[in-house]
């Protein structure tokens, strides 16, 4: 039988968990969906004895202040912005070849976002141990509404419409995994430190203000694109779910109509939509059940 | 605007942040994927003021003995199997209804298995406050492998073939999810005290012993129920992604042929196995190419 492939970062983990040396690495720790409790002793560890440690704050959001996390480890926590993450990287990998590496935090699951995997490649090349701590994250997580995991079909990103851009090209799969008889996960737009269109024309990059696509926002651009396209699959009295801050003390999961949810306030960000199967199980509308509004 | 609903567990796990107090609830706890160090910090606060500690131990199993988790713990656990389970719930609920409540344990994330909402229901049957600490699942950590988790369509499971039965049902939503052009998910079958069919004829259990489904085993189960069906959609030169206890510190990920993967030594279980779609984008392919066997 042929030997299959043991990751690098193996044999650095281990020797870690010796708790005897601090080798080098890079460290990429998922948060988890809710506050610092939400870590995992195993991320905690190795943020404990990191040479630096790094937040990356553009693919999510951080449901407490950087301070906290801060107070928690007994460390200083560098923000990793996009630009950071993309165009500075080498401090990073810099970092993750010094005795305890360097721990990369971010919201969720390490994976979630494309541009860890960049970063992952990148420590590769320069042969520097990598290591994953996994954690929750909202592609999960949804199955606390009571839609089975392995009903759901491929994710959709719903982007915010712009002026001149209003990309429809995400609801066919959504109507796709419908004729399969699966569910949707809509993952919501956030605009985290966007330069605006105005300061890159003058050559000095001015930022947008954060912007996070509430559900209200993505029911709305889901209906008029299925009134554009034809498509007959979502109405008014479509049921969907509405899921806020999943995972944190204060989420929030609405089982309703689109009318319905589009007119509910579901608080801070972030907010996530699942368009269900139209065919539910027993089992997932008993759950469900559970979370239609008490008005 | 309609006040959204806001879940029942929501106060009560609000009220023991400030660690002041040691009220009733069934804490759903999920432990990861690796060992007794990937508990989140909030799951082994709320297992160390419970009444009572369960650990689940049918749907996934464990990496390491149930004394490590007790030795970190500093409580006893007690093993619930599905009968456990099913069958004396109220054991666990009555736990549950005394301060501190129920820690009920479970490898990867809480709702991976149906079982566990069927608890969660019951609880709030008896108004039970139900919190839920969720953790990664094999569901989020296959982005590991460099596949792109919003481009994975709906999972499939890959059960045992008796002499009698032999279920080919699942491999078409395996064909529909690759020509819609997603990667699918294949979970392998665990057979876990499961009572033989000749002891139930008897009327007295007698248990099989345990068995885990190897990468092996799914890959000449797809083949051959793609002979059966005459459905053109894998053959032995198919390029697929074989992963073996995921999160874990001896993890394995292999990307070969089906003909590869089914001669590869995976070791323990649990074995997944990823049939990815036709097409890869350039990024998971870079990733991808570095659990290429070195051979």
């Amino acid at each position: 039988m042929a030997p299959a492939t043991i990751l690098p970062h193996d044999s650095a983990a281990m020797d870690r968990q010796t708790g005897t040396e601090s080798l080098p690495g890079l460290h990429i720790i998922g948060l988890g969906l809710g506050d610092e409790l939400d870590i995992t002793l195993r991320g905690l560890n190795l943020v404990k004895s990191a040479s630096d440690v790094f937040l990356e704050a553009y693919t999510s959001i951080l449901s407490v202040p950087v301070e906290s996390l801060q107070k928690l480890y007994g460390r200083q926590v560098t923000i990793a912005d996009r630009e950071f993450v993309e165009e500075r990287a080498e401090i990073i990998l810099d970092a993750a070849a010094r005795p305890g590496g360097a721990a990369f935090l971010v919201v969720g699951d390490p994976f979630g976002a494309t541009t860890h995997s960049d970063l992952w490649l990148r420590a590769r090349e320069r042969s520097i141990p990598v290591s994953v701590v996994h954690n929750a994250s909202i592609m999960n997580a949804v199955a606390v509404t009571g839609l089975q995991l392995y009903r759901f079909g491929q994710a959709i990103s719903i982007c915010f419409w712009t002026e001149t851009d209003r990309p429809t090209s995400y609801y066919p799969k959504l109507v796709a995994n419908r004729q399969q008889g699966v569910h949707t996960l809509c993952l919501l737009d956030i605009k985290v430190k966007e330069p605006s269109l105005e300061s890159l024309a003058r050559g000095k990059k001015v930022y947008e203000p954060p912007r996070y696509m509430t559900i209200n926002q993505a029911v709305e651009q889901l209906l008029e694109i299925d009134a554009l396209l034809g498509s007959n699959e979502l109405e008014e009295n479509s049921m969907a779910v509405g899921v806020a801050r999943i995972g944190q003390l204060d989420q929030i999961i609405r089982y309703a109509t689109l009318a319905e949810l589009k007119k509910t306030d579901f608080g801070p960000p972030l907010h996530s939509l699942i368009i269900p199967a139209r065919d539910l199980h027993f089992h997932e509308l008993e759950v469900l059940n559970c979370f239609k509004s008490a008005t």
